[in-house]
């Protein structure tokens, strides 16, 4: 079991067959049995099937192939909005509208994401997250008609995997622990942990397909330049205050 | 496999039994393997097993005595540090001090942390999610020597069962799956979907014990009222500042 996880890799091609209702429901239900902020579950799962709809979400996404042609597009949200109305029903006060009780509600949101990803794979099928979700969020918003105090925070695509892609590197694990304290890197370290990862094939082709001096740069220069951060940053931001959730003063 | 995750629960009390180093590392090696923005692993993991440094740890937690009695506590970061320090090692421009970025890496570490989660349980470990690092992060990160970039996000106490408390109860999963697009609430539909929950003989106690007319106002109330929420708002996002994730002008 434990060595499947060790085996796991993102999939993002999908044969051209359904996930049944009942296994995607049963897939749910477990992963909404992962740990939730004081049994609070302020998440939500909108689940996008229809053809029409994946084209709809596509755009938000970067176009990424995989948004329609996986049988299944599940956007995970972080959701005060259900809470809220039930506190109100209940002449209780809630005092939700700010930046904390956002991340909490992202936090659950993320573990149940990754909580179906695993029970998923686990069954077969193979997942994909989208990061784009945080950076067009408006959008998604908007083609899923979600109210006030529901932001889409992840994106997974599933399906039944068409090929079983090569494993990916991964950093050495000293590069990701630190014992009772951080232990700042120097650059000697920096050099060792990423040297297995600079030198691999595939990453040397990125470097050259981008004409670029090494690996670094092409994250910097052309997977996640400044200025899309930066636009992304403010984009974000806003809309979680439009959402309901107030900056501090 | 999935039967077992169906059945999970929180563990918060431990036996006095320490876990081997090389099971914990076979662990986190395997959680390491959990989906993460292109692949950068913008995280890392502190782990804290001497007495003195979870005692150190304990008040930025409350205090809660799993903390103490956890053979193992681990603390996930955020962490664009190692990443800057590779780019500016390689002369590549790193555009990573704004918000976004900040989004990035704290997904990455809460999937790493989930990851690690359902792998510990299924090797028979129980582990306790502290909500709380996220409220007192300043604290946490001077007592870990978090430098800039790094960003506590949430930390598990893990250990061996000492019992194996009932499961708690969770929403009918007809409150958190919306097909197509989001269905906003009516009064009715919360009202039938919190019914289950308001009536539990241990929610109840709740409400008794606190002296409230229902459950919501334990929440309200008790649990996570307006000034806290907006305490920790302003404490975390100051914070974030600090570490150096710049909010958009």
């Amino acid at each position: 079991m434990i060595s499947s996880l060790k085996e796991r890799r993102t999939i993002r091609k999908y044969l051209n067959k359904d996930i049944d209702e009942q296994l995607l429901n049963e897939l749910l239900e477990t992963a909404f049995r992962a740990p939730t902020t004081q049994n609070m579950q302020v998440y939500s799962v909108v689940i996008t099937r229809e053809q029409e709809n994946k084209e709809k979400l596509a755009p938000a996404h970067f176009n990424q192939p995989t948004v329609t042609s996986a049988p299944v597009v599940l956007t995970f949200c972080a959701d005060f909005n259900r809470f809220i109305k039930w506190c109100e029903q209940n002449h209780a006060e809630p005092g939700y509208d700010n930046f904390q009780s956002f991340v909490t509600a992202a936090i659950d949101a993320l573990l149940v994401a990754q909580q179906f990803c695993t029970v998923a794979e686990i069954s077969g099928l193979g997942c994909c997250y989208l990061g784009t979700t945080t950076y067009n969020a408006p959008q998604i918003a908007e083609i899923l008609h979600l109210p006030k105090f529901v932001i889409p925070i992840t994106t997974l695509t599933v399906g039944y995997p068409a090929d079983i892609p090569a494993q990916i590197e991964r950093l050495p694990i000293g590069a990701i622990l630190h014992h009772e304290a951080y232990q700042d890197y120097t650059p000697e370290a920096i050099h060792r942990l990423y040297f297995e990862k600079e030198n691999l094939a595939e990453n040397k082709k990125y470097i050259e397909e981008n004409h670029k001096e090494n690996l670094a740069q092409v994250f910097t220069d052309v997977r996640s330049p400044r200025k899309d951060n930066e636009l992304f940053s403010k984009t974000f931001l806003d809309f979680i205050v439009k959402q309901g959730f107030r900056l501090p003063d």
